[in-house]
Parts: C-alpha cells; sequence; structure tokens
C-alpha cells in the first residue's frame, strides 16, 4: 500500500489514483492517519488536475461509506428528491417537497443551512414556530409516509467524512473545485436512500457557479455520478441574475412560498418550481399533472400537513422585522436587474445569513423587492424593502446594495429561466 | 489585511501576493495563526503556479526574519561559501574548504545531515573522533578567525520558519518545487551571513535535480536570489551520473578528503573541487591559486587545524567496518557507467545514511568503487565494495545495485564534469 505522500504526488503529477488508494485515503483521513495538512494538499492538487471519473466514484463511495444510509425501502411510493447549489431567493423547496409529493411520490428532503449570502432551507422553516428541523430516521420516515414529503437537517451520520472535509476546504482554499463539489453533494443525497435525485444547478451572480461553461460541466458529472451509483439523476440549469420571487430571508420567504402554494406565486418561481417538479414525476414515473395539483390546493395541503408532522403551526403568526427601510429607484425607466449577490449579501448583513456556522439567524430579517425586473419604475420610487431587528444593521446592508438597482431605458430581453436540461 | 484563504485562493487562481502579505503569512504561520493545513494548500498551489522573483524575495526575506543572524563582521577576510544540492560521494567540501581558507578568503560551511540516498557532510565529519558539529555562535567566528573555515551544524536560530516549512513539505508532497527549494536553501545561506557563495547545483540520477533544464532554472534562480540579497553568488552545474571519487560513506569519504588533500584524489573529485575553488577565490575578490596550495600542502595543514579547533583528532584512526562484501563485474569491457543513484542507495540501506531524522548512521558503512568508468574491466572482476557492521543489511544492498554497474564494449565518451558556469 502506498503512503500518503506517494498518493499526493501521483495526483500532484497527474497520476491517477486507484480505488483501493482511495478507498484507504479517506479511511485513514477519517481515522486520523491522514492528518489534516496531508489532505488539504491533496485536495488543493485535485483542485488542479481533478479526477476522472473512476476516481470520483471511487471517492464518493468512500464518503459514502464513511457513515450510515438512510433505509427507504419501506416507503410505498417512488423517492424523488431535489437539490439546489444555492441562490438568493431560492424558496423552491418548501414548494416543490408537497407539491411533487401531492402527485404520488415520496420526497426526502435531507437539507442544510445558509452559509454565505445564500439561505437555508431550515432556516427558513425554523421562522414557523414549533417547526423541528432534527429528526430521527424513524421520524423521518414515519413523516414521509404519513404526508409524502418531509424537509430536514442531513443527520451527522450521513457522510462524516464529507463534513470533516467540507469544513477543511473552507479554511484552506480548495471549495471550488468540480470534483470535490459533486462527490460532496452527491456522498450526502446517495447516503440519503432516494431513488431519484433533479439537482437545480443555479448560474449567474448570485450563484455558487457564475459561469454556465462550468456549472454545465458540474451537472454532468453530478448526473454520472447519481446515476453510476444507481439514482436517477437528471439536472436542469437556471438563472441565477436577479433573486428568485420578491422575498430574500427567512420568514418572508415562508410567506412567499405559502402564497405560491395558493396560486398567487411570482412568475419566475412558479416557472422553476413547475419544471423542476416535472422533471422528478418523469424521474419517478410519475404521469401526474403538478399545475392542477398546485392549483386546486393539494400542494398547499400537503405542505400544511407535513409542517404539522414536524411540530410546526401552519396558521401562526411568522416574525416581523421592527424595523424598515427601502432602497429608491436611481432613475426613471425599466427595472431591468437586480443583483442577486448584492441582494443576497444586504439579506445576510440585514441578520438573515451567519457569517460562521454556530451562529443564529434572524427569523425576520431579509430584503423585499417591491419592483421585478421588467417593470417600469420612476426615479425615487422604492424598489428595495430592506427589514432588520437590528437598525444598525442597514448601513452595511446598503452598501453591499450598492449599483445593485439597474434602470434603463428599455425593458430586459425576455429570458427563460431554464437555460438547460441535462440527463 | 486579506485572511489566510483569500491568499490561498490568489496563488492558487495565478495571481501574485504582495510583499506585506507574504510578510504577513510567514509571521502568522510561525505564530500558529495560519494552521500547518492552510500553509500546505498555499504551498501546494505554489507547486502549481510558482512565485515570481519579487514575491520569491519577499518569502525569503520573510523566512530570514524569522530568526537570527550570524554576523561575521568581525572577520578580516572576505566571507565565501559553498552550497551542494547534494549527491553520491559528494565530499566535495571537506576539501574545498580549507582549500579555499588556505588561499586567504573565510569559509564559513554552515552544513546540513543526509536525508535518504544523499550523503550529509556533518555525518561524515562525525566519524572522526571528537570532532564536534554543534558550535555556539561565539564558537563558529573563533574556528573561523583562527584557521579560516569552520564546517559546523547550521544552529536552530537561523531561519526557523523554514525548519518548519521542511518538515511540512516532506509529508505534503510539495518538496520538488523550485522557488520553495530555492528560497530554502538561500534563507539559510543569507541568514549565515556569508558575503559570497557558490553553489554546486547537481544533474543527473543520482541527484535531486535528474534533468538539466530543472537544474538550470534552480540555478539562475538562487544566483538571483543571492544577489538581491547582497551576496556575490555564481552557480556551477556539475556531473551527478556515477559517484564522485570511489568512497561513497562516512569514514570512508574522510579518508578519501585526506588523500585528496595530500594530493592523491580521484581525477573527479579534484577536478570539481578546483572548479569550485576558482570561483569561490573570484567572487571573494582574491588572486590565488588553488593548484598550488593543494600540491603544497597548505590546504591540508588547514583542513588538519580545522579538525582540532572543532575537537576533532586528525590524526586518529578512522572506523572500518566489520563486514565486506563484493560485487562482481557482470561483464568483460569497459566500465561504462556505475549508476549514482543505486549506489547511493546501497550505502544508505548499508547504514551510512537515516531513514528518518533521529536515526543515527553507522561511520564505517559505505560502498567503495574498486573500479571506476572508464576503465576497462573482466568478468567476475570486483567492482564494487561494500562495508558494513551488520551482515543483515547486504541483502538489501546488494537488491538497491541490481543493474547498477554498466559495461559495454566501447569506452564511455569522456565528459567533463562542470557542465555550466551561472553568474
Amino acid at each position: 500500500m502506498a503512503d500518503a505522500v506517494d498518493l499526493i504526488r501521483a495526483k500532484r503529477d497527474g497520476g491517477t489514483l486507484a480505488e483501493a488508494d482511495i478507498r484507504w485515503l479517506i479511511g485513514a483521513y477519517t481515522a486520523g492517519t491522514v492528518a489534516e495538512e496531508q489532505m488539504s494538499a491533496l485536495l488543493m492538487a485535485i483542485y488542479f488536475n481533478g479526477l476522472d471519473r473512476f476516481e470520483l466514484a471511487a471517492w464518493t463511495e468512500a464518503m459514502i461509506s464513511s457513515g450510515e444510509r438512510l433505509d427507504l425501502g419501506s416507503i410505498p411510493a417512488p423517492t424523488v428528491d431535489k437539490h439546489s447549489t444555492g441562490g438568493v431567493g431560492d424558496k423552491v423547496s418548501l414548494i416543490l417537497a408537497p407539491l411533487v409529493a401531492s402527485c404520488g411520490a415520496a420526497v426526502p428532503q435531507l437539507s442544510g443551512r445558509g452559509l454565505g449570502h445564500t439561505g437555508g432551507t431550515l432556516d427558513k422553516l425554523e421562522s414557523i414556530p414549533g417547526w423541528r428541523a432534527a429528526l430521527s430516521n424513524t421520524e423521518i420516515v414515519e413523516v414521509l409516509k404519513a404526508t409524502g414529503c418531509v424537509i430536514c437537517a442531513a443527520g451527522p451520520g450521513l457522510a462524516p467524512a464529507d463534513r470533516r472535509m467540507y469544513a477543511l476546504r473552507d479554511v484552506t482554499g480548495t471549495v471550488e473545485s468540480i470534483p470535490l463539489i459533486a462527490s460532496s453533494i452527491m456522498s450526502k443525497k446517495i447516503a440519503e436512500g432516494t431513488s431519484a435525485l433533479v439537482l437545480d444547478v443555479k448560474v449567474g451572480s448570485g450563484a455558487f457557479m457564475r459561469d454556465l461553461g462550468a456549472a454545465r460541466e458540474l451537472a454532468h458529472t453530478m448526473v454520472e455520478l447519481g446515476n453510476a451509483h444507481g439514482v436517477r439523476t437528471s439536472a436542469l440549469l437556471t438563472r441565477m441574475d436577479t433573486p428568485l420571487g420578491r422575498a430574500v430571508g427567512n420568514s418572508v420567504e415562508v410567506e412567499e412560498s405559502v402564497a405560491t402554494l395558493r396560486g398567487d406565486g411570482p412568475p419566475d418561481l412558479v416557472a422553476v418550481t413547475l419544471a423542476l417538479a416535472a422533471e422528478m414525476l418523469w424521474l419517478a414515473g410519475l404521469d401526474a399533472d403538478p399545475v392542477s395539483a398546485l392549483s386546486e390546493g393539494r400542494a398547499l395541503a400537503t405542505y400544511r400537513a407535513m409542517i404539522a408532522a414536524q411540530g410546526g403551526d401552519p396558521d401562526a403568526e411568522l416574525p416581523v422585522a421592527r424595523f424598515t427601510e427601502v432602497l429608491p429607484s436611481p432613475g426613471s425607466g425599466w427595472l431591468r436587474r437586480l443583483d442577486a449577490r448584492a441582494v443576497g449579501v444586504a439579506a445576510w448583513r440585514l441578520g438573515a445569513g451567519r457569517a460562521r456556522k454556530e451562529d443564529p439567524v434572524s427569523p425576520s430579517a431579509g430584503v423585499v423587492c417591491l419592483a421585478t425586473p421588467g417593470e417600469e419604475v420612476i426615479a425615487g420610487q422604492p424598489v428595495l424593502e430592506l427589514r432588520s431587528d437590528d437598525r444598525a444593521r442597514f448601513e452595511r446592508a446598503q452598501e453591499a446594495l450598492r449599483g445593485a438597482i439597474e434602470v434603463g431605458s428599455q425593458p430586459p430581453e425576455p429570458a427563460g429561466i431554464v437555460l438547460e436540461r441535462i440527463r
């Protein structure tokens, strides 16, 4: 068996690591025999030289094998999940999981928390009084059986090597590597036990991948990896230049999700949710109509049941921020763009996100878009409403928004939100 | 001030680090604020993207500033040192330091120990009963003043950041990077306080750099770095395909060095030593004749004075190994080559070198070349004599030597040992 230094050098020099070597590496890293500094040097070498499909499959398998797999064998309906690479105002999961469940699938949505300028699904749902993100494996299966869907935290037992490696990548500048991103996402999703998976790979200023080519490569890599592990997987590339919908934050996004489930959603959010729902139902082999499930209220009923099953009160008042400020339009004309990243950073600074993993988030902080791209605005008209419980936070949020509102003499080109589908 | 992750990402993405950032990084690494795993990721990024001349100068300066500088200002003679990148049978320092000192220069030769298949000057001299490698700064200056030269260990106070970083590079596959090698060597040599320096950059199978292009780049990098720091620096690229001289080991190399100082040295060793001496004297601005200093015994007298000044007995019997084995010629014809690396590994396995830094070495173990390239041999004639105090070591040493003796029907092309001079 080669030692860690030999394997680091092999990858550094453009070589290929054998399956057994990768299995040994991840196992020894988990056990502490391979040191953090050795793994970080290897991760940087992988950043430069990549992993081929066989190495990536072995790496992902080793990450999965570092922990337990959820057994969803007792669920009678076909299981299908969705993963988003993260965006601004991306509350799709809250609508999509009950929508697809109301069409006959079982949706086990194990989610994460927000870090940086993109929000986290669990943080949003935790603004509902009583709702619990942490469920045992038994509870996950119970809620799934009872309501057809569940949105909860991925427990520490799933792919624990990924948890440690992600923390290491975060402090060593090795996050932005397509094979490392792909194996991190897919190891957790495969360990979760779903039979099918749709990936929502966001592209644009507010996304992790700003470039279409890189987003496409990531999507292809993950689709191949999922299918190689027996999970029917496909991906949509969707636009993330402007926030999705009008609300960015926690309770404000829950409210917009419920409005969408009531049939009163913003067009971009509805479009991307229905496209993902159609893809999930296709993967699950179900011939159902998500449009009528939404318009006839079945998705809303499923949502309410799911929230209640996890201890939440779907009728509870949600927290409202004590203070607001508005950001006016810098000119008259057509609103061409609201920069997604700037709005995301502003919401984050207002308290909706966290700087460190252990920080709490404010349920009520956020940004509401009073006008959206394609609308006509006049100079001075409020375009963004900033919300926070802490007045001191407005100044830095306003700073983040400098130049974020683009007004022009022509309306923006109409553009579909779904850019590509990759199967 | 940027944080460590920003700087790692900048280097990873092909950017240039500012002088202040590099100073901060090395300082924070020394202080423990920048973690080992962060430094190893940065080192791997430097392996791929290099350091430009300004970054390298700042990096080296920061390494020097992590410790003390030796003050040789009280030495009346011009100071000049030599550094070799390491070879097999490379006992040049033992002859060169007293030779150049006997021509009027002061030679402060702070040396290291052997690791791997290349020997260490200190290990060799320690086979002389009583000789001490560890001197205080005061003692270094005293011996230099008294004898004109000193060969001793570089104390822990010189470039301590390099010491830690070298250990990190060793376990993270980041040793083979030209800027990192250059700054590691040069930070110690500059901190040592010498005014001039000749680099003996070895090229070939037994050297760290097997390729002429890489050796030339390393030499150019170090020459520029030295001159930029006010140390008059030049380099010779010298051949290292076959062991230098006939002896490889510790006491056997001391014996060969003394023989050379007596005027009875092997031609390749004499040639490379005189070439380096001429270059050192030129750098020191001295117009002296090293050939007559050698032939008239002045160099030998200086050597004896230096050994005695460091506690050694120049007349003492040196340790002789208890057991020997010979390796016969595989055929009849011209001895074309003895593979330097194979001979180095064999000597190492016989006990002359160490597997780990803390291991002791055997003073008497080694290999003696009974014939050298260019001589005619007959099948079965002893070509190598293996020496060890431990019979169990012969088997693995013989294994290392499989195929190391090349015999052919034509004599080898005559080739000069000095390949290039870089000023």
